[in-house]
């Protein structure tokens, strides 16, 4: 993404070409965002025609930032950032600047922006600092906390798309999350990048490429890619996403972050993704916050459980938020069972992944609070297969209709999503068919977890660190859980990939092809930097008890 | 349904004629019917040749059942057996035996069962007294308690069809719920009759038609119509049903007994309608008790509640079945806000189901515990059209294919539920377009609900009471309550319809041309004896409340 007044980096393959209208409309997108942008906050040519591999330490470094705004965006989570301003020890309007300062920053590093306000932003801030001034109170537990959100989810007097230049407008009112959030306090100043389609594990949009701050040479994953290298340079700390195959979790692994994907219908979704979604047929899509605590995960599921969201869309179910976030086991409670699930039986994890599962094992089993356990996931090769064709029902035909709209050009990762389905749509019986499948499956897989009796469930979160640009082919580690709608948090460890050639696979042979594939990629990229999480899951509609499992096991993960 | 040996009532326009296959087919069944029963349990000539209009006394007064078999089907509801059986003032045999005797007697008055197997409770019942005897312990709260089943819902080694003969068949298993209600001590005795396509709300099979126990000139509704007719002649004290337009609370409402549909997938439904159904791809089915008093309906729940159904069928939502049974409101509690819709904007209902309403917010008026309120259904008209195309996004074809398996001729109130989506099936995007609409009714209507400050809204059952055969043409009252998936129970009051002419219509303008037809049929029709339900709804997922707030009003809804 470059105009001819805003440099931003981009790296791996150049973006396919599409017609004259849709490179107009490019330029003029790109364009309209670059006007917004002062003088005062483009960073130096020299660092963005030479960037280094890990730019997260930019923002800090190139003096565009003041002493106070570098501390207010690295030394705050949401929780504490709302207790400072609450307590004035910080001004909405200073955190709403340096956040939306900082935002800039990182977009011109990695691409993580599609739209960029700080000027509102500021103008609200100001009204809550006038409010807290006057009554000497906040409007709510967000009061002043700026929320990064995501290009696809609905903001007032702000553009929105799902995924094709086609469809972008602008939206004349809040979704029914965003207007929980800004009645909460939250403070709104950007929109983040997402794929062509919102169906890629990475983040190539006609805007251009999210890269990954740790290592730009690696994508910064997807569909939530812009959220997750945002909140990793630290220009957000907390924003949401929505995840149907993994576009919460895959991201905030990339990056290094916490991400949630609850239960479908725990968070309301409404609005969210203008004329809806043939996949939600059969494969029901989550959205959750995406950030740098368990906290603030916790603290945004309590925003969202007290304002009621059942009453405005139905949709959402009222199970109780009834999180114990003790740190330690009670007396005469039972040991927390957790499994350990290495592979998923097609494709063995790159050497990290297995570290930082290793890692977390050998953490957790230093307390008997824990019960370590093998876990054998159940018929991933089927549920990839099943859950490739629920995508799309209609064969894709959507898809390319919109892109022919404008003249838009298949993106690879596009092409590679809808492949299997690609074709004549399904009649009613045959999305009963796949509705029938699911549904066996998922009774098949809760039997399977029942059986091998555990609470909970560790996983990897992806087949390996972050990928190099245009390779997130394999969504088993993620998409899996979507399929079977369970509760799934990505968690940091103190695992990083290691350079080139410094690790390797500890066994000789590869599960399957898509192993071998995945063995191969492995040998080809350099890693360096890139962060490793790990995926903890929980039984469907047990996110609260998920989240209780969390806090005990905090010290031992050392979790933030 | 009449064989050579086994004369069963029947009422109304002859069924329908099909090919000699389908013909020699049902005589077949009916044939295998009579044969398992005991000429000792046939009623005389004299009685199924001449049946009086209300057969609810034939039981009591045929000689077939003993004195105490008498008192066991007509002096205790679940709760109660199952404490007598416990504490061994009744066997389970005796239980069994009483039940299975007047199933078999209510049958050839009503025509409300499918199959009887007497001999394989009473072995059952013997397992269970044997146990009891043996080790002092019941196995479970349902220890000896009979329970009747819908023809579809498998129960292992019998048979089940999905609403067409070429569908029959023997099952080889418990679906999940029998499986739970058996491990819990019920004893099954016999299935129950259902209408073709299960998608009547009367009762009319190729096996014969249901007739109501009360008036059998009168409907005993559909599609659970044999459990209600069962019930209503205590040959069942509780039986299971499925609704997803109103199979359970309709037919307990024209038979006046207590029914109960959740919000779906608040109870297990696995394996329910083999084959699935194609209109759950937008409208889930429902399953619920029907009975004879409020505590069976919480025990069923609390039994169903314990035994986790989510770990074999995790479309189970695990929300806690939290119920007070309290009668009185607790000291510093606000007052509940009961919302009375006396009609629906479309259809007035008859006068007997306004004296219902009238009656029963008369009663609540006395206690401060209870602030009425009137209340507005929204947007019933744009529902029912919603629903009616969506319970058929194959445009019938399926039906059509099934009937023709075996020349089975299509029903008139199969014909009338399929006619308005009759033709081409919805492609992906037609399906989703119905979801969209279906969920943005939703919200309409729960913003709608709450701008009216009511806990509960109090509403008729159905247009009139139990109609006479062949005319349940508009659903409104039940099947709305399914668009927007709340969950209802129908409760029935003292009040009952009095005999043709001796009341009428307060206002004189129908409100629409559904209205004029439902005047036309009250004008026809002798209803005398019908009993009077009212029907209470709580908002989707309030299912615990709902049976909280019923705890409350059981003195002043004289509610058993």
């Amino acid at each position: 993404m470059s105009s001819t007044s805003l440099v931003v980096v981009q790296q791996g393959p150049p973006l396919p070409s599409g017609t004259p209208e849709y490179e107009a409309l490019r330029t003029l997108i790109l364009d309209e965002f670059a006007a917004f942008v002062p003088e005062a906050l483009i960073l130096p040519r020299h660092i963005t025609e030479n960037p280094p591999k890990d730019v997260t330490g930019i923002p800090r470094e190139c003096g565009i930032l003041s002493p106070e705004e570098i501390d207010i965006t690295e030394k705050y989570d949401a929780v504490s950032l709302a207790s400072a301003i609450a307590s004035k020890k910080l001004t909405a309007v200073a955190v709403s600047t340096a956040f939306a300062k900082r935002a800039i920053i990182a977009h011109q590093l990695t691409c993580c922006l599609t739209e960029w306000f700080m000027d509102e932003a500021i103008e609200r801030a100001k009204q809550l600092d006038d409010h807290l001034e006057k009554t000497g109170k906040t409007i709510g537990p967000l009061h002043g906390v700026p929320i990064s959100i995501k290009q696809h989810i609905p903001v007032a007097g702000h553009y929105n798309d799902v995924g094709y230049l086609s469809t972008r407008m602008v939206d004349d009112r809040d979704s029914l999350m965003i207007a929980i959030l800004r009645k909460a306090g939250a403070v709104f100043y950007c929109k983040t990048n997402q794929p062509q389609s919102i169906m890629h594990l990475e983040s190539t949009s006609p805007i251009g490429r999210v890269l990954n701050p740790h290592n730009i040479g690696l994508s910064a994953g997807g569909s939530t890619g812009g959220e997750a290298a945002l909140v990793a340079m630290r220009g957000s700390i907390l924003g949401i996403g929505t995840d149907i195959g993994g576009s919460v979790r895959g991201p905030s692994a990339f990056c290094g972050i916490y991400g949630f994907k609850p239960t479908s219908y725990v968070l309301p979704m409404k609005d969210f993704l203008n004329g809806g979604a043939l996949a939600e047929l059969n494969i029901l899509c989550s959205t959750g916050p995406m950030c740098t605590s368990l906290r603030d995960m916790n603290l945004f599921m309590s925003v969202m459980a007290a304002a009621k969201p059942y009453i405005e869309d139905p949709r959402v179910i009222p199970l109780p938020w009834d999180v114990s976030t003790s740190t330690q086991l009670q007396e005469g409670t039972a040991s927390l069972k957790i499994g350990f699930a290495m592979n998923d039986g097609i494709i063995e994890p790159q050497p990290p992944a297995i570290r930082a599962l290793n890692w977390a094992r050998e953490q957790l089993a230093k307390s008997s609070a824990f019960q370590i356990k093998p876990f054998e996931l159940y018929g991933t090769a089927e549920a990839m297969k099943d859950i490739r064709l629920a995508y799309w029902p209609d064969g894709g035909n959507l898809i390319k209709s919109k892109l022919a709209a404008t003249g838009e050009p298949m993106f690879p990762l596009t092409q590679w999503i809808i492949k299997d389905a690609e074709g004549a749509g399904l009649t009613a019986s045959g999305i009963l068919d796949q509705r029938l499948r699911r549904d066996q499956f998922r009774c098949e897989f809760s039997q399977h977890w029942a059986a091998q009796d555990v609470d909970l469930v560790i996983c990897p979160a992806f087949v390996g660190p972050a990928c190099t640009h245009e390779t997130a082919f394999y969504w088993n580690y993620t998409a899996l859980w979507n399929y079977v709608d369970y509760p799934g948090v990505v968690l940091p460890t103190p695992i990083r990939a290691l350079a080139k050639g410094q690790e390797d696979y500890s066994s000789k042979t590869p599960l399957s092809d898509q192993c071998k594939h995945v063995r191969q990629l492995w040998e080809e990229v350099d890693f360096e930097g890139a962060p490793m999480n790990i995926q903890v899951v929980a039984r469907r509609y047990h996110d609260a008890s998920l989240f209780t499992a969390l806090h005990l096991m905090q010290d031992a993960l050392q979790i933030k």
